[in-house]
């Protein structure tokens, strides 16, 4: 269970000029839509905002955002993929503040059939070099995420914090009413991951390729955009167990039946 | 280029009882967004839409249709994967019609995200069958096409009209002004085509594992949501190309540098 007292977010890290904060969860409940995770980057006063979601989400996260920074202070937004749960509240987002948009080439053109965007106003990440600088010179790490599920994906690693983004890897999806904040047991977080895991990487070449990228980062944390954020023994646990996932295509007897 | 005579549809199959109709192209052209192609199939007076696209295509989409048939009459809604340029107007076509909405279960819990949606009116196409069966007897046939590029996803083939709606698969990106409804010429189409069946499917595998499946369907076209419809030699042509494509995870390398 998540706590009432953390429902309006919780803060992961905190140095004084570099925050990274899960912005909380819908405690109300919402029967059969899938459960998406919002965190905000507060840094030098200047704000950041990860996966925003779509437009249902929009009034309780613009108001969980609120209790940390001021709207208009948000300057920059990054969309993991394209799909729905991610960013079709990318024309609400664009028309309350005046943040740029980082998303992967492949969707630049996609993008519009969510409503009206200000194509200036969105950088393909393939042209926006290896990182985001922010004010107190801190770097977010563009981390390929291709074929996880999507096939132009990045996670994002923020270096000081120590906290990797990792938009649906390491996702989970919990029975009504079981949600944590935190995986402290990998082993009984496993049958959360699992199925959804399975079907929504390409294979396990992918998986062990970003594996290995993750591994060289060294992340305190691992947060996702579904589920629970990974943290101690538990981020290592999760690298090693999708390392070895057998996944997508290696598998394709079950799923192309006709 | 499409002639403006068919730019508000043409009808690829005929028989009296079973229409296939491509519902048009948007000929003052957007730059930078993605074409799409709608199909609307009217059997027995009753009507079957085809991933009828984005909030922003809603209004020529609605009225391309109500050429054909009345609106209140299209009783069913297909979408191939959970994408903005295919689904994103879920919720407005709920509104117009009393259609169900049939699409791969994965996304089930997503597709509220881009609105309020009822999900009683949503069928998941994993507990459809193997088909839908309309009026007068015709079946579309549900064919798996997952990891091409979504982990899930299927096309839909008119056994009546020897018809395959592919989805993304076999879509083009055509320059502004160069988009034409047929391809005739499998050589010439290749150059629109090749970049993005590259990007976009996971593997040859499941590549060569679709081209199977289409194969012992012997379509007659293979209509696409993106570019142009396949005929007569083109669809064979294309078949082979695609079976031995090097695509998506083939080849990680390039887009996995860090």
């Amino acid at each position: 269970m998540i706590e009432d007292k953390d429902s309006s977010g919780v803060v992961l890290f905190d140095d004084g000029d570099h925050r990274f904060i899960w912005l909380g969860a819908d405690t109300r409940g919402k029967k059969g839509v899938v459960q998406t995770m919002q965190y905000l980057i507060v840094d030098k006063g200047r704000g950041v905002l990860l996966d925003p979601g779509g437009v249902h989400l929009f009034p309780r996260v613009v108001a969980a955002a609120s209790r940390y920074i001021s709207i208009d202070r948000i300057d920059t937004i990054f969309f993991s993929h394209q799909d729905p749960d991610v960013s079709s509240g990318i024309a609400l987002w664009l028309g309350v503040t005046s943040a740029k948009i980082y998303i992967s080439d492949l969707w630049i053109r996609f993008i519009p059939h969510f409503g009206i965007v200000d194509q200036a106003r969105i950088v393909p990440i393939e042209n926006a070099g290896k990182a985001i600088r922010l004010g107190s010179g801190a770097e977010l790490l563009f981390v390929p995420t291709h074929y996880m599920h999507s096939p132009a994906a990045f996670s994002l690693f923020d270096a000081r914090a120590g906290i990797l983004f990792s938009g649906d890897v390491g996702g989970a999806v919990f029975p009504d009413g079981a949600e944590t904040l935190y995986v402290d047991d990998f082993k009984a977080h496993l049958r959360h991951i699992e199925g959804f895991h399975k079907r929504l990487i390409a294979s396990n070449s992918v998986a062990r390729r970003w594996v290995e990228n993750a591994r060289r980062l060294a992340p305190a944390m691992i947060a996702p955009q579904h589920g629970a954020v990974y943290r101690a023994d538990a981020v290592g646990a999760f690298l090693d167990w999708l390392s070895a996932l057998r996944c997508g295509v290696d598998d394709l007897d079950a799923l192309y039946r006709m």
